[in-house]
């Protein structure tokens, strides 16, 4: 079977899937098939209430700048690859910023983070920072970062590359894994698992639901979560009975 | 006098006094009897309105994880220190995870935290993080974390002991210690002196809140704040008065 | 012509100006005059919705504290720095405290932010960190920090100097150079260009406006943010129309 | 089969064995079988020439220091547990002592150490730091330590507990896992793998001093490093023959 | 005039020019050209008295591994790139490894040390870190890290590319650079300035070795060092009268 | 009694004592005074056999470089502050660089260093970092830094004072404390202590080396180190017979 190209919008019913299990959740998934390491630690949302991000990676590689290639000038060119990025990134994509961890100068202000909100990006992470953060969250554009950076870009930052495999937070990001990012964090879905993962992380997240209305009439958690072959099987019964009120 | 044994719940009115003196007002009467190192730095509340936390200390230790003891089958078990400390934290504790500082995997998720709180537990701190963190929000349960960290537990952490002193976040916590969290971080009291320092802070706070109110008024913080001997006997007028509106 | 001297209280006019460019958009300006290093990086405010922070700086230098000159007895006394710089910091001027980075004891407490702010000081920085900070947010006082900080500041910090230069946050600072904070962050500005900068960010920050109505309305970047010759003609050619709106 | 019992010495033969292979050679086969974190990153050891070190782990936790239990009074006393690890550690072990990372206090000074030796220790290994290190390499003691550091350890360290599991560096340590420090590092090896271990690593380092030979006389690595079947059959020929010169 | 190709050697002259200027020294003769980050801080030769390292760069870039990637057996493949770095980096060229940073698995072991040394290249730097140290050394190869890492390398760090713009430890490497590592540290000069930079500074460390003599002799730097004017015509008297001792 | 003037040269006989007693050991002796903070940690020599050194403390206080003021042009005048130093340091003193923790720039080259060791100043300390190491390492003054840096001194650092009290590697340095300086690290004394201190130090770095000849022939360290009455008497007794030799 062939492979998907990268950036090859997700369905509207995968994408609906993933913002509904939690970050946690599926790299428990990804756990159990042997990834330790997708979990981008330490990156946060600009703001509490914004929306889960789904879709798949459009990577941007930085380097540290040099004064003869990162001056204002050169910056504000059409061919610069990162305002590029901003006016190429593919709707429904996530626009993934490797800064190598660098938050002295910034990814993204409030006008790209527009721009790429009216372009129907998904959202944006990156390991390093953004400038005009109560602007972008303004925007509503789902948005991770490390460490708000004011400074401008070719202070500290040079663009490279689009699509390169790149790291993000120690993360391996390779173009067209699913990110998913919400209030639990970001993941890194590699995509050809994203189907598999997307099924049985919100299997999960269903039965978590089902665990958690019995803990909170004060049921223990053995026995119940995670879930045991009992525990499944009284979920099963439920299910089938219509999910009927827990009391 | 016999010592107070570890977990023994404290009364109601002791609880009620710590939480409202504030965590750095405690940790200035515990300064006055020589203990420099009782604030844990680093550590902040899940949630901004998070009620206060007060509780004797039952503590857990974390160590690396390694891969033949840290299996998921094997964290799922019920003989499992984690999944027991859940269980068997008593009700008033506040439950003190030491994770060596080690944010790579998480401490809890929302089905513990959910647990927890419908067992009483008075709450839960940690030098690691936590996954699931909107979810542990919602369950109310005061929770306090280095860092959010989505990986399940076993990818990094292995429970070792149950309370045992532990360090966490830099400060030495002894099985029974009483440990107050709000809004301005978390302290730990030794408990032999848990009734004094209350008392005392107690004391600060209530003489805090007449400072405050004259100098919302103009009045310099010379001459009353910290207060001197004439600004103390100007208090205990006022106490005496009926503490009267000042204006 | 000669300097203003420091701490000289900005007009409302420049003030007004400067908070409502936005930190970034300032650090801009200033990195066009080769001013590369102006940004506070690492500090926040103590609360979201905090007014913007303009004045002069008035510093206060800590260095860490040793045990023969740094007693809470000494601490309380009226001639200690670090008290008398409540009193003595000029109203409409911003405290900048330079605690060498260290967050291990707290440079400010809420009966200090609320002499402050009842003395019209304008706010205050740090890269150290603060005590009782829902009390310090609930003051209104615009302040800036690295991390909140329980201990008392005897622990670990000893005032030794008013108005010296400092570093804080790794951004030099000269008394009387213009601190702006607001939701983006903190930066400083050398007195001498303090007019033209503000002019200048001033003036950014309303193309900017024109900029994200365009955008809003699915406009590229490209040709439009940053400005080009043309986009500015027609920039100007709508505010001399009277800013009609962009639909 | 019983499981030897903790710090039961290892043979002269395995010693020797584990002191030839090289610690990364070592964590290599620990690899294969499926441990990833055994190599104690960021420890290094106090002398370029000292002996290798290889023992059964005897361990020391510490925890943060607290003014009512270290005083240096109480830490002169014979039965502290910090001073009894110094006489109590067996013959043969290694000291590994879990300082949480923590290098602002000392774990051992030359004393210590001088005892150590003379009591048959086979090294030191710890996370934090020791004192008077020219003195602690005079000793000939092999000692692996984060960061020098001069502090008495009752400033920060407080020792409470022989013979717990522990992680030091980031890695478990169980009582009784063989520790192997050389001028590569320290690795820690379950000890229920010693054996298999150490006969694999020991293989692969006659095998790299093979590989070696014909890299020095201009031979690729490709087809030689790391082994292939040919390669291995190469090898085994050589040595069947007696171990020849290469040229 | 035509760009040299990246990579082509550089002549035995300016080789030898440039391994006697000292690395801080050529860092000087940058910042005069306006480049101001060129020096790669927190790296360290494995060796004291290792030879001075000059070659253009070839770069292999990693970024963090993931399990489907990253066995142990696809990392033996003669097509995997971390391995073809070792064949395939120029004779005379410095290789160059993005790590990111992350020394939590290692760069190179002493075998791919040494292959390097038989093919003439001219030394290694990486800002993660290398196993088997004490090999490595025994080589003779320049090698320069950031601290040693005895794990293997797919436990953390996947090769993704040859020969592109890379990061290491904070400073923008293009291929070709010129690299320059001594017991100073190690410093990157853009291809094109090559020439003039290796003229300006060894011109600089010519007449640091005249002021360093007077200066032994009990002379202020003041009018010495730095050079000025008058001094300067000191400088070229005493060269043109043959550099008569100074006494 | 009139307090001795800042850098007033302290005498050889004390300069001696000191030298003889391990920084460790004199941080013993302050700790018994109550002051806990006198170690420098995370400096280093810049050379394994440099001399010891001990000297008042003249400090020169840095904070981040500012570009109108730290141009090379600048730094190259005879008034710059960072040139003055290195020729206005009392000769016997110790100069102290408060360096903010930075190593992005460098504190001292070998020019600054020769010219210093020539003057008779007792040494260099710095919680930044030194270019041209090797250099420095070669003029045999004793140098402490936090790790290497090149780049030039106006990148990053601005000097604005002398001799104002500072901290260096997290420790108050006021002028005139006297430094001490060895193979185990730096500790400050403050002026006034520094008799009685040293005669301490001295004192119990004597009764070391015959508890270590006692270790060295097999006893315990119970009732040895440390001293206890008894031993104390022992020791007394042996001093009197002449320090005979123990066997």
């Amino acid at each position: 079977m062939s492979q998907p190209a990268p950036h090859q919008p997700i369905s509207e019913e995968l994408r609906a899937k993933l913002s509904r299990c939690g970050a946690a959740t599926i790299s428990n998934a990804l756990l159990k098939r042997g990834y330790r390491n997708t979990f981008l630690l330490g990156v946060q949302g600009v703001a509490p209430g914004q929306p889960a991000m789904v879709g798949p990676a459009f990577t941007l590689r930085f380097i540290p700048a040099r004064e003869d290639k990162d001056t204002m000038a050169l910056y504000a060119r059409d061919d610069g690859l990162h305002r590029r990025a901003i006016e190429e990134c593919p709707p429904g994509a996530v626009l993934v910023m490797d800064a190598g961890g660098d938050a002295r100068a910034s990814c993204m202000g409030d006008m790209m983070a527009l721009r790429l909100k009216m372009r129907g990006v998904a959202g944006v992470v990156t390991d390093g920072g953004f400038r005009d953060v109560p602007g972008i969250a303004a925007t509503g554009l789902p948005s991770f970062q490390r460490q708000a950076s004011g400074p401008a870009t070719p202070i500290a930052l040079h663009p490279v590359e689009f699509d390169a495999p790149v790291g993000c937070a120690g993360v391996a990001i390779y173009p067209g894994d699913v990110i998913v990012g919400d209030g639990e964090g970001v993941v890194a879905i590699p995509r050809e698992l994203v189907e598999e993962v997307a099924d049985e992380a919100f299997a999960a997240a269903e039965y978590e639901a089902f665990a958690a209305a019995h803990i909170a009439r004060g049921r223990s958690i053995f026995g119940l979560f995670p879930a045991t072959p009992d525990s499944r099987v009284e979920y099963e019964q439920w299910v089938t009975a219509g999910r009927p009120a827990i009391v």
